[in-house]
């Protein structure tokens, strides 16, 4: 028992090292003897846990995802319980999205994931995880919503959350707060003017 | 004369051996000397025309940003003559980002544009670009957009262009065509809707 979760805090102390480093020199641009020196152990104890730099990239996705998903489905469960409505909800999810700062070790997650497979499987799955909320969400906001309109408008928010998630480069004009306003009036407003 | 076009000529070889590599192995993976092999010349040759590989990716920013912003600057011209309406504008716009398929390499310069300042210069200047369209196109679907709504939407509509342009690893079920179509209506509905 104290093995494996010294095992659990080995693996949580490497990932926060590597997430780090990986944001700061890119994913590709970080040896893992970099990362052993960072971490302060040696580079046969992060092999003891980690297979290689793919499999630390995939823990850090996987890690990301139970975390997102968690907080997505607690929107859903207030949604349902009344406690919010459909618009409060995008709000909440867009803000989700926006506040998610880690932009430069996600494009390097993304393009590792276009050219390495199983990278590719993970982050594929994590959306999949996205698109079933998206649609239940679109559903709520225009039940009329069917077929490829309702296929169409998870494909377009998809897009336009994830768009958010990545726009510092684009030097935003408005606060996190008031572009999630924004956004969940005009992700509304979309859904109700299609059919 | 001749020593332009011969220069012009050489720049634009390397430039494509350049982003068919990159796309394949990722900007930091790819060495001069591989692209110098893959090119078939030698690396002094390539230093005489680039400074490096950092201006080879400024030239590759560059040429995709006059491409992208000629074809934008065709649309509004037929959008202005009436050949085109607003939703048709949105919908060719949308078809340009998703046609775009280099998107590894986009996430490679994302990453990129974060970590090193002039890359990011280049980049956000791309984005202003694109911005100014943007907001145009938004106040001819709805004339009484203005203030803080018409840079929400500004933002949102940029968002999902961007997202559209790199969904491939989220395994979309529609068509570029079809997604073209829904997003275009999404976005007039969106437009109309707010205020």
């Amino acid at each position: 028992m104290v093995a494996v979760q010294q095992e659990r805090s080995g693996r949580e102390h490497i990932l926060n090292t590597a997430r780090d480093l990986f944001t700061t020199h890119g994913f590709h641009q970080t040896s893992m003897a970099e990362l052993a020196a960072a971490a302060k152990i040696s580079v046969g104890q992060i092999y003891r846990l980690f297979k290689g730099k793919e499999d630390i990239i995939e823990a850090l996705i996987g890690a990301d995802m139970k975390d997102r998903i968690g907080k997505i489905e607690e929107l859903r469960l207030r949604l349902e319980a009344g406690r919010i409505n459909i618009e409060q909800t995008f709000e909440h999810l867009v803000l989700l999205s926006l506040r998610d700062k880690d932009e430069a070790l996600s494009f390097d997650i993304l393009a590792e994931a276009l050219r390495n497979r199983p990278v590719g499987e993970t982050v594929s799955a994590m959306f999949q995880r996205f698109r079933h909320f998206l649609r239940d969400f679109a559903c709520v906001a225009n039940p009329a919503l069917s077929g490829e309109a309702l296929d169409g408008a998870e494909e377009v928010i998809l897009a336009c959350i994830f768009g958010l998630g990545h726009r510092s480069l684009s030097l935003p004009n408005l606060s996190d707060e008031c572009t999630a306003r924004h956004a969940a009036q005009m992700i509304v407003a979309a859904l109700k003017g299609v059919s």
